[in-house]
């Protein structure tokens, strides 16, 4: 039997406001919040080089490459480029800066072929920093792409709506959304927790004031041991319920939103990860209901489609 | 005393069907799911890297590097082996490329001898490039390599069959299977939950629908502190248990499959680890108990062979 | 409904003294405890690599890395600089040594241009040494590295001052804190524990006796499941709570400190993670209360500055 | 209120016997079992290669670089050295190797002076294997490094005895021992269980029969929040124990242990870490107490000395 559901405290999002704010969580999954005075790049390296997309990351990555590099071709062109053996000095700046630039990168990537070597303490001083300073990078770069790659992200895909649909053979009605596992691996001890964000009601009828009011709604069923395949989350619109005897449109009204995070242990990162997700009232469907996502082919087995965890029909 | 054993929601295997399954869980572990739709490897590659057998990994790396090398060769050998010192342009396309194939592999492993060094600006620039290739796909390989071997696996045998047997002294009988850590670590904290799923009896004796019902077992004992030796897990099948009264040739009928999650701290790993395995109908024996596996040397030492998790003796 | 506070045996940080004593937790977070006889550098080397502050990390990895160079190169010196191919015995010994390093460090980053090159077997071994050396140290460099940037650390700001201040309509008093996440971030399932440590009453009025009394505060909500925005951690002093009748004053007196772990987990890292802090009595203040500290713009985003978690007004 | 202690089943550790066993747990914290036909090193390889002490792993890694290197060189000689630029066929078969062998290492080690490099396609392509070899050798060292170095290991300190002493102002007895952290970090959440194995009482007083029985002792305080001191654990002797009414030798002859784990989060790793400990009956002490094992200094600083976990005396 499920714990009843029960108005809280504020849950971290903010409770009251001066006017119409926007939903809490993006569909993106992102907060709906601007923080000001975090800390900064410098403080938060290790965070930040994780967590921006890979297109930025790899763009930051060769950046930082080149400019050591081209820093390093600088300073070997001011000693002279006559200090690197096999390197004449072409009396053109251009041609002058490529060959210390292309000594830098063999000595950078300590590929060092050896047809260009300092030549007199000053270069080869340079050139012996510029080698440490190339291993660091690689022992560095080593970290940060591990990190990037083992951070434990599951990948969960709720269906596209929440359903106001009547639960099974009784006389209430019922939320219902749906998960699936987009990635091809098991979770695990999977738990579901789901807040209801509704603005309060006012005194006026029609009128609703800038407070929202939090619950924990009561789940008929809040974990589940593993996930192959989809999983329907209901919540029981009883008497006990905060959403009992409110219709669709007041719940647009009221600005309703349904703050989800679902955390499961990943088999294949052998840690928990946790998803969180919204949906806004809008996002809530009358008169339909999920329908049986898999099929059983002549072999007995089981075939899911993951892009089939939004199939409804009309009740 | 444990708690009482409970019919449960759908626990994420799906509960009706079209027509007859397979088990849920196979024998390997695997959940009996073909899931479409999921990830392909370009977004889920870190997953598919870390998880593939050795054979085939070891396989993709070396294809990954052994084509990065011949694509740098063959830019080599179209901009000119007269661009790399040390070679001679001999006539054979052959030759030359395999010339180029050695300048690839001298520079992509930063080996360098320089018996072989770039020459002109092109060439130089490409073995530029190839040097910190070579360089990134090495920190690739580590973070692949360290991700795959320090995954926490646990390593659990448990014995063949489950044994449906009389509990101790009681009028009861049970159902109990037996559990042993093959890794010569310890496990600690080591927790139990085991799922019946049986089909739904139907209204003609003799016939059973398709569709499962599946209960939450209780067991005798659900967690241990530590696994040295075997651990034996039981579900007492008293008036409160969902297999009351209920023979082994119907259990068969029904498809009846016992579904297993143990979890536990694996101190080698410092991580959570979980496995799952399941039995299915035709894997329960009758008249059958499990027997002490292991022994006392003069010494006072228990000598345990884990082979003999599945020792068992008739009634 | 929060659980009622209770008295607790010491928590662990020592209940009577000699004479007086400082605070158990200093203000940045770490014990007020020197601890004697610990495992020592070398026993305990990779927690103290990881943990000690970036300037001193780095002063020790380039001593480590210049000291393994000067060693090498010494004995390529006492072996005679002449067995290296490319330097002429200057018969100076301050530029054979100079020349000694710089082949040593060639060797040891295994960007061995060539220039430089061992000859006879003493120099070759010597050298061989020196390049596993080097593959080593920057094996085992990598490695630190990613444990210290990987280390979950949460950056938890905390206000300045705790408020003894009405609580809501009631006729009770609370004390409350409030916290933000200093990171970009967001943290997961946050839980706070506050321990009260307060020296005893002695029997003459206005004297305290030597020995500390622990208490477990019950908190008006003890977790939330996401921390975007501030969260404000409350005890409600009734008459179950240790602090009931007790004025600021007296709290002074008695030297009352608040202990409070967090606890949450941190999706960059996905780990858990832990933060620790205190207020002592001088810290408590009086006739203020928490004002909101985010702002919504015309947008409907809501703008948080992380640093007016302090902000307060008079009551 | 602590839970009642209750009579347990087999914790895993087995409990009827043959003839007369050694203790469970011995000193070091390894069980008292020997296991075979566990997961032979092949395929274990990952934990048997973390999990050795550091004397053996060097000399297996030495073992197998320096194995590596010969067989390389070895190959290279069968090729013949005068497919090694700068390498003179000397004649003499040891001088060859060792030619072959030091090439074999600049090759290994990517450093590739040049001074040597190799001559000929045969050459050449094992010179290829050898540097992608090298390079993989490498990726593996510096994550089992990683995987030794980062390995949560808690380095708990334990009473050398337990004491059977009574409980403060109570009539009871109590038996207690105390914990101390020997690293310099703080563990947080601490959790202690402890088990007692005493074997079953005959029908004949002074004989004791092969089966050992086991309780959950319940303790006073069974967690705590830090642990920056020491933490006395404390078992009540009161009418619900397993212990009440036994006195010391009864305890001896019964081969009494007292199984312990410990288990905390450890702010260094990350991680959760577990210990786990035994007192036999023999290292059980009566007619003690514990005291007072830290002072505070004129500064009001508290000084502890990890060593005085020990530290008892006489009642």
């Amino acid at each position: 039997m499920p714990d009843k559901s029960s108005k809280i405290q504020d849950p971290g999002v903010g409770a009251s406001y001066q006017h119409k704010t926007k939903r809490i969580i993006n569909p993106d999954g992102s907060f709906n919040v601007k923080r000001v005075g975090t800390l900064n790049i410098i403080n938060d390296a290790y965070h930040w080089l994780i967590t921006i997309p890979w297109a930025p990351f790899i763009a930051v990555v060769t950046s930082v490459i080149l400019a050591t590099n081209f820093v390093y071709a600088l300073v070997y062109l001011i000693i002279g480029v006559e200090h690197i053996s096999g390197v004449q000095p072409s009396g053109y700046l251009m041609d002058d800066f490529i060959s210390a630039l292309f000594f830098s990168v063999q000595t950078f990537t300590t590929v060092g072929y050896g047809a260009m070597a300092p030549i007199g303490n000053l270069t080869s001083l340079i050139a012996s920093l510029e080698a440490f300073n190339g291993l660091l990078l690689s022992a560095f770069s080593t970290g940060i792409l591990y990190g990037r790659f083992s951070r434990p992200i599951s990948k969960i895909k709720f269906s596209q709506t929440a359903l106001l649909t009547p639960y099974k053979n009784t006389k209430y009605d019922s939320i219902q959304f749906r998960v699936v596992n987009k990635r091809a691996n098991t979770l695990l001890n999977i738990r579901a927790s789901v807040y209801l964000s509704i603005n309060a009601k006012s005194q006026q009828p029609g009128e609703f004031r800038l407070k929202r009011d939090f619950y924990d709604l009561s789940l008929e069923r809040s974990s589940i041991m593993f996930l192959p395949l989809t999983w329907t989350i209901v919540h029981i619109i009883d008497e006990n319920s905060p959403l009992y005897g409110i219709n669709l449109k007041e719940l647009v009204d009221r600005q309703t939103e349904m703050l989800i995070t679902l955390n499961g242990f990943d088999e294949t990162f052998g840690q928990d990860t946790y998803t969180y997700f919204s949906y806004f009232a809008s996002e809530f469907e009358e008169n339909k209901k999920f329908i049986r996502n898999f099929t059983v082919d002549n072999n007995g087995d089981i075939i899911l489609n993951v892009d089939d965890v939004h199939m409804t029909e009309d009740l």
